[in-house]
């Protein structure tokens, strides 16, 4: 007998109908799934009864209705009060509330002590890209690989998934760390557009040419990666920390002409001196990342 | 009669044979050009004669060889030293040595007051990428729209141009820009890479990872120049700053947690909450650009 019937879709219960969550309980219902929703204010619930929702009074009985439970509240802290009380015994607790990796870990232990396996994740998207498979927006998961396998087809509906490793705290650490990775490059940003502001340059002209230029070099984390797991920060050195120093007097002078304040350089300058003068002008950058480093500290 | 003939190619003097220099002057020699070279440690410029070059024993004897005169030299001091007492009159000035705007501007004037059309430039590109068009590099050019029409052909021999408008400042200014951008991103690149450093973590696992997250939120470089344009920054808001600072609490926890210094992501979060207290929780970060401006300060 060749079975060509579809498994049935996984009921689940979302703890959580903010912008994301009703994104998510939309995605999950056009789907097929049934899904159990619940929130604090029960007036942000309401409008997915219409979509098909099961609106539940309180999160003990969202928690109760489906094995699969999903929460994405506002912070660690709101997942800990919303399911205090709630029977989790044989639950299976995936949450996408944003939180730190020792977060992570500590909720993965308190879940796990009250009978329940736990994927903690960190959402890599806005509200707009969840269910928009083209959009690049995905999900980071950590914890149970059990429950990651069991659930993959289901958490994939929403958004794409990356599973990182049984650490539950390693979903929140790959959020975390490519989120300040951007916000970096954000700063960088706000200074380029500084930088241009006084004169008459069109800042739609000008953004086609940033935006190309840090998506080419964005790989340099490559090279970063080959010297980090090599331990040998002079491989393949092609810019070196001597180079680069003489090059962020002239982004210096250049602020100072435009009267745009260097705040958001120096630090980095600043780290590249200390490098520097620790003996490296050989290396090309990666090597700060040690300095970074307060253990011990 | 059809014209078949290929157009000769213009013969051109480079003033510095350093690793830029040399890299540049091995790809016009390839390409058909005659090229005299100058440097003022000849000995670096000896390898080139082998290779087809004519090697100038002084820079003004160079400058007299060849209408359409190139400098890539250490600085833009070095130019004006390189230059003192050479015959520019009726010579084409192109500057491939890295400035400030200030100093593209200051030289247009000084070689414009010696009888000289002037471009100033910025180079894009790293020595192994001259020569090499599918490498992404280009230089940007800026200054007498009449030499970069008569040499262009010449000029993309090396590299893809980008002419930036008649002010010799904006080579340098659009050169410094993107590079001040890059510098940002790699300051989050660094802490990103600090973050995962005390786990069992694989950078080269990691990296695919980081590099696609940054080239994916490049483009919000457009929303950007949107809202610079209509002066609106609240236009098209997705994640508005309060949301940012509130995650910017998970980066810092997080840094403390993995015990890495936050100092390379503190100036964009002092700056953000500096225009959150202005009372523009309601844009998504470009109006931090306004912050930046010490103009009349
Ligand atoms: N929106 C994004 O762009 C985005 C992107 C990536 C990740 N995330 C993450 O997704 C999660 C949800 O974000 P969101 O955008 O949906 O936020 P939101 O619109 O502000 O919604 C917050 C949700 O948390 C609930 N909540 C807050 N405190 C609570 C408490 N003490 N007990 C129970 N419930 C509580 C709120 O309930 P009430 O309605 O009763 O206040 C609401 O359902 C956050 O962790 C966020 O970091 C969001
Ligand atoms: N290399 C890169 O990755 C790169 C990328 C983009 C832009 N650039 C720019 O290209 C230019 C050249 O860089 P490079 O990499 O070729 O540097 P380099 O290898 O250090 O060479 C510097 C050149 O400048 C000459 N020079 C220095 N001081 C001088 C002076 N007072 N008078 C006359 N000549 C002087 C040097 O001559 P000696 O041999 O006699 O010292 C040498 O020819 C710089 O403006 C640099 O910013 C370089």
């Amino acid at each position: 007998m060749t079975d060509t019937a579809v498994a049935p879709r996984t009921p689940l219960t979302l703890l959580g109908t903010g912008a994301m969550g009703t994104a998510l309980a939309r995605v999950w219902l056009a789907a097929g799934h049934e899904v159990t929703v619940w929130n604090r204010t029960a007036a942000r619930a309401e409008p997915l009864a219409a979509e098909g929702a099961t609106v539940a009074r309180t999160a003990a009985e969202a928690v109760a209705a489906n094995r699969l439970v999903i929460a994405c509240l506002l912070d660690d802290a709101s997942v800990g009060e919303a399911l205090d009380g709630a029977g989790l015994a044989g639950r299976d607790l995936v949450n996408l509330t944003t939180g730190t990796p020792g977060q992570g870990r500590a909720r993965a232990a308190w879940a796990e002590a009250r009978g329940a396996r736990f994927l903690d994740a960190g959402i890599m998207a806005v509200p707009p890209m969840i269910g928009a498979p083209d959009s690049g927006g995905y999900v980071f998961y950590s914890g149970s690989p059990e429950l990651f396998e069991e659930h993959r087809d289901t958490l994939a509906v929403p958004a794409g998934t990356r599973y990182v490793g049984a650490d539950p705290g390693f979903a929140a650490l790959h959020d975390v760390a490519l989120l300040s990775a951007m916000s970096g490059m954000f700063a960088g940003i706000t200074h380029a557009f500084a930088l241009i502001r006084p004169e008459d340059i069109a800042p739609k002209d000008f953004a086609p040419l940033l935006a190309d230029w840090l998506a080419a070099m964005a790989p340099a984390v490559h090279q970063s990666a080959d010297q980090l797991q090599s331990g040998d920060y002079t491989r393949n050195v092609v810019s070196n920390l001597a180079m680069q120093a003489a090059g962020n007097t002239t982004l210096l002078r250049t602020a100072e002409e435009q009267r745009v304040s260097p705040e958001l350089l120096t630090p980095y300058m600043e780290l590249m001196e200390r490098r520097l003068a620790q003996g490296h002008g050989d290396e090309d950058g990666t090597g700060m990342v040690e300095l970074l480093d307060v253990r011990g500290r």
